[in-house]
């Protein structure tokens, strides 16, 4: 089914970040073709994303997209993490939320426009061409912005987060939020509108002395590549590079990308800059009495800037963690079985929960009870035994693998006699007998295990 | 300073969704203004939200606003206790994700659009009145809406999702993301734009057979009432309502107003409707194919909707849970305690650390391991021990109990000695000394033995 759109999104344009690493998709081999069109196929079948062939492309491009529910567990997940990760690893370092709209963000970018507003004036008959030119300016330019990026909000929020650290450096502060890209024209062939894409983006903004601000960058950059290996199957595939000078952003004096090698080529998953103090400047007007510290100096903070997008985050975990393995079955066929081995923190089920043979209600309320118990813990479970078309244990375990599915529990007529269980796990194929009490318990070990790694 | 902004927002015409209940503020007492202020006030000051007079103005208007770091972890707090609840409350409720703006969403509302795009059109001096007309109008509505619920989205994923659990009803897709409510004039009086205004919203949409919707909507109405009142320190102050047949949208059948007490009337948190299938029918064009599930019958399934507003939500139980108590102090003056006494589960900073008297460098390191002990047990900690300067305790008590803290640590000499500190609840201010190692346990039990109830 998705063939087609698979092609497509592999042969169009990678927008990578990084021109001297653009993975040109037009000369893409045949192997990488298949492993893009299996990882997007995946997806779509196992509940990551919405089926569909545009939704497909934004998810590819590492754009917000139309989740299925174990796509927004795993997002959801991948968020969480980094909100520990940078809120929990120094003392103050503070989340913040600012509007993702807002009235003085420039004279360009994308704009928030009422409609019936708009065509209130086009409908004005009376109005010369000019006085109409002149009214459409007006709303235009009284009509909120939205962000590109948390920048922005973060700087309007230091001078009241400057009294609450009582004018103390460093300091940081931490936003997950929506932003909007700017427009990309080469979508309408995917049949979305010529606008602005939406990116699920993180940021730390971490406001330091100038002396400092050059190694605080290195030390985030290697914070960032940490805390993207940890959660990795293959470490290797996330990088970092230092950005070459002739590739700096305005206003910035070093740069960092932390990147992953997706089977297209690299793409940045999040960028470290320092940006020195000329936009904290801009945003207090150049009152310098509004950003002094207390460190007896009259010197301005610099800006150390890290911000991730985590929309292509989650599609990075994704495809790093897939392994296709080729394995013969019992009648020597040879059989290919794709395993999504996502980290036990990203997983967005732990466990499923299915009934093998035996008296059906029975079985159905042991589970019941057992799915109340893993949702009370915080376990996410996933109720197979629901549905009513009976499959073979091996079609069953086949499809959880490719969830990504740490767990797979079976409960038997055996379970109604002795209490015993069948758990069968994604990463070893093992199966175990346990008792029925102590399951919840060995799941949350397991997890909270994997978690101090 | 927030004395002009709090009587104007109170005056303002308040704008409750219950025209029966509205509470006009125009004649509110005296009394009304004064608690109006002081919960704004004490949420500027003690960092819930950014300090400025239409950023207060947003905030209670239950708008999305700036919020300090109290502020997002309050708001953080109580969308995952959301979360958690409809998800696992029943066995199929999905998390669903979908973008915040998109192509077809009708012709009115609010767009993006590009500024580039249409400064461009604007600039053709070629064209004629009619021209420009034209090309405006077909620029706006390739433009994409912004989304005004997440009604639209999750009926959207309703096919998908009809797979993923086999036919069979009832299911529920939840969803919480931004939305952008229509504009509002009175706005630009606060220097606000006149545009849309943000919000947080939660939605769970619940398709269930035409025969037991209303049934369902009652569940769930229940339900709802239920979670908000278990974070309340005050119970009564939300209620539940039936709409009144001639205030029912268009569509709906029946609905119910989860409603909360704020000091200038009754708005609304969370609303439910019983929504029929017009809705369903409409987003699949009518092709009845794609609805049906296997409960034998040829009927469209129906929808009940429950959307709440999250940002409203956190405001009411800060307002909530804000006693001001009156008390004499030791030199028998008259003295108001100010306390947030948010749930245990909702406040955003557990505990915090400080340092009594004593060799400071080394009482600092017993707070930093202490403080790293609870980040990595996810107890939100607050380092007030970085704070260069030294006030009373009797002070700091007043300003964690504004904060919300739920205990406040002392470390001193004694912790040295024999690793004693004092802990000090913020509802029954009693003092109680623990062993060290003890700390971090009594917390955790602390707080998930109040998750319980």
């Amino acid at each position: 089914m998705l063939t087609l759109s698979a092609r497509r999104c592999v042969l169009s344009q990678s927008k990578s970040p990084l021109n001297s690493t653009r993975g040109h998709c037009d000369t893409a081999p045949p192997d990488v073709l298949d492993r893009v069109r299996t990882l997007l196929q995946l997806c779509a079948d196992r509940y990551y994303i919405s089926p569909g062939e545009s939704n497909s492309e934004l998810f590819r491009r590492g754009w917000s997209c139309s989740y299925g529910p174990l796509g927004v567990e795993l997002r959801r997940n991948l968020l969480q993490q980094w909100w520990h990760s940078v809120t929990g690893s120094r003392a103050w370092v503070f989340g913040v939320n600012t509007v993702s709209s807002s009235p003085d963000r420039g004279a360009g970018g994308a704009r928030v426009i009422e409609s019936e507003r708009f065509q209130q004036i086009l409908d004005q008959a009376e109005l010369s061409r000019e006085q109409l030119i002149q009214k459409l300016n007006r709303l235009l330019l009284s009509s909120p912005s939205v962000r590109t990026s948390l920048l922005k909000g973060a700087l309007e929020q230091f001078a009241p987060s400057l009294e609450m650290v009582n004018k103390k450096l460093p300091f940081g502060l931490a936003e997950s939020g929506l932003c909007f890209q700017p427009s990309d024209v080469s979508l309408t062939r995917f049949f979305l509108p010529a606008s602005s894409a939406e990116v699920t983006q993180t940021s730390l903004v971490w406001f330091c002395s100038p002396r400092s601000s050059s190694q605080w960058l290195d030390h985030w950059a290697r914070h960032r590549l940490k805390w993207w290996r940890k959660f990795a199957l293959s470490p290797s595939d996330f990088s970092s590079t230092e950005v070459p000078e002739n590739e700096l952003e305005e206003k910035t004096s070093r740069g960092v990308k932390i990147l992953y090698k997706f089977p297209w080529g690299l793409e940045s998953l999040e960028t470290l800059w320092c940006r020195g103090d000329a936009e904290l400047l801009q945003t207090y007007k150049g009152i310098r009495t509004k950003l002094q510290t207390r460190d007896g100096r009259k010197s301005i903070p610099h800006v150390v800037s890290v911000s991730g997008n985590m929309d292509r985050g989650a599609m990075a975990f994704l495809s790093n963690s897939l392994q296709q393995l080729r394995r013969e079955d019992g009648k020597k066929r040879l059989q290919q079985r794709k395993v999504l081995k996502l980290h036990p923190v990203l997983a967005p089920v732990k466990v499923a929960l299915d009934i093998g043979k035996g008296a059906t209600v029975e079985l159905r309320q042991v589970c019941e009870g057992l799915l109340q118990e893993f949702l009370e813990a915080k376990i996410s479970a996933w109720p197979g035994y629901l549905e009513a078309v009976p499959t073979s244990l091996e079609l069953l375990n086949a499809k959880y693998d490719e969830m990504g599915v740490l767990f797979t529990v079976v409960i038997g007529e055996k379970t109604l006699e002795s209490g015993l269980l069948q758990v069968r796990s994604r990463d070893t194929t093992v199966r175990e007998t346990i008792h029925i009490s102590e399951i919840r318990n060995f799941l949350s070990k397991y997890i909270s295990a994997a978690d101090k790694f």
